[in-house]
């Protein structure tokens, strides 16, 4: 099972790090994007061929020290089809490197509009019995405000031979996550509701490590929220973004682990990948980005390992 | 301010009818989809390239009839990049011919990754002092799960010369939209604590039609909701998908326009692009649309004037 394809890699490497993939103009080292623009001229296309070397760089250079990565599909959309195709190029590089791919559309939609994106994301597209997969990935990140509608014709694709994973957002990272996230209903706050549906998703669809297949996006913005999810669902994987830029600290990732270490992946962007503003001494920008895994793992080892 | 853009439209053309173009393979003509087949074999491009004749004939045949369109995204992204490219032209193509032109991502983002999409979508890309616009439109429809951090790097563009709007999910279209959104809490069920939101994040932004720059997307699952809503709510422009193929009717979608008729739009997307599929008798496609958008036009008109 594709989870446990997550949980595998994350104990081969004892780095239960995700890298978040969300490249913007200001992320990108200005002589880099300058070589680029000479080239081709300023505009969306090297923009985007400036984005690809970016990343290409930063998947060689941590290739054996990061599990997975996850693509923020937002970033590249902004410029347009030129960045999509970027993304999509870089999707199959990381995939062929080994790593973990995901893929975060962030998106919420009704039932026949989700099954088009499953099919294209997970199923693949036949063209005269050739199939295309745009978007090659092992699990989606998105949003279930709209219920079971939008998130059931992902599902079988989430069992048989090379299974997908989905994370639903649980409890965003930001600040005002709670205004909608945390309004008490009965005997429940709403992420806690959300969290029940996710479970519920995963019913039947459980791997060997434990966890299901359908995990939860459960954010560093509220620490107590973490401790109270883990300790409610144990079945359900969490992805943790909001370590680093975003605030969240060691300390309270560790909450979201089991006592194992496993059952969770941290996901850390601008931290890593924009490393190379915050030291100009580490070199250039993909050795800054190790140096930034490296500091952020050992981070982690002071509160969890992963056996 | 553009919500008065669109509320002008509407009157001008007594038509409070939204036109989704949500192209997918079987919504397409067999005879247009193998003419590019033909040319350019099968495969991503051909797709893209029908759903952009398709799309364009439907524009052009029902300019004068309808004031505005919608494009899914979900529907091109499913394609890549090749789908992407077209979805950007077809906005510009949709601009020019007069339409007031809306983008349904239906994403939820945090604050950093919205301010990206925001700069893209209504402010625009700088390339050496040249301002590129990748998605020429008027409004965008996304979901407010994350609360303000998600939406608040839109509401600059929501004010000055050329005003953009957004829509936010209050209540989908989906039945299982319940499931999350019609849960209660204390006196308000969610997609009421999500409509309160959406009246905040309109604050000082009123059109001089009386109605909010922020608009609330309410969808026909729920006709007492609907009811429920335009009471509580007298200045929330209201989009009204789940008519047609989704199962909403004219009695029920009267529910969300205001005493003058005004106040909300209601979308049809695959009753009316998909006509052609019904009815082998309505000509070609574009005719068919045609002849849908009339057809839903006396159906509202049965129940709501637009004076």
């Amino acid at each position: 099972m594709s989870i446990d394809l997550l949980q595998s890699k994350i104990r081969k490497l004892k780095c239960p790090i995700v890298v978040g993939l969300d490249p913007s103009r200001e992320l990108i080292p200005p002589e880099l994007l300058a070589s680029w623009e000479e080239k081709l001229g300023p505009g969306p296309e090297a923009l985007a061929e400036s984005f690809s070397e970016f990343c290409k760089g930063l998947l060689e250079a941590l290739k054996k020290l990061v599990p997975a990565v996850k693509f923020q599909a937002a970033c590249f959309e902004a410029l347009g089809w030129q960045g999509v195709k970027v993304m999509q190029e870089l999707m199959a590089y990381a995939k062929k490197l080994g790593y973990y791919v995901l893929l975060e559309t962030m998106r919420s939609d009704v039932g026949h509009i989700a099954a088009l994106s499953a099919q294209s994301i997970f199923g693949g597209l036949d063209f005269g019995g050739e199939r295309v997969f745009p978007y090659p990935c092992d699990g989606l990140v998105l949003s279930g405000y709209l219920g079971s509608d939008g998130i059931k014709p992902y599902l079988p694709w989430l069992r048989g031979d090379k299974p997908k994973n989905l994370f639903v957002v649980v409890k965003s990272s930001n600040k005002s996550s709670m205004e909608v996230q945390d309004l008490l209903s009965g005997d429940r706050v709403i992420y806690t509701a959300m969290a029940d549906l996710t479970l519920r998703w995963s019913t039947e669809l459980f791997g060997k490590c434990g966890y299901g297949q359908v995990g939860a996006v459960v954010g560093l913005s509220s620490p107590a929220a973490v401790q109270a999810l883990r300790k409610r669902y144990d079945s359900l994987f969490f992805l943790v973004p909001g370590y680093g830029a975003q605030g969240g600290v060691a300390k309270h990732a560790a909450y979201a682990f089991d006592r194992l270490g496993h059952g969770a992946a941290v996901c850390a962007s601008r931290s890593i990948i924009g490393a190379w503003r915050e030291n100009p001494d580490a070199g250039d920008w993909p050795e800054a980005a190790v140096a930034a895994v490296e500091k952020m793992k050992k981070q982690l080892e002071g509160y969890v390992t992963v056996l």
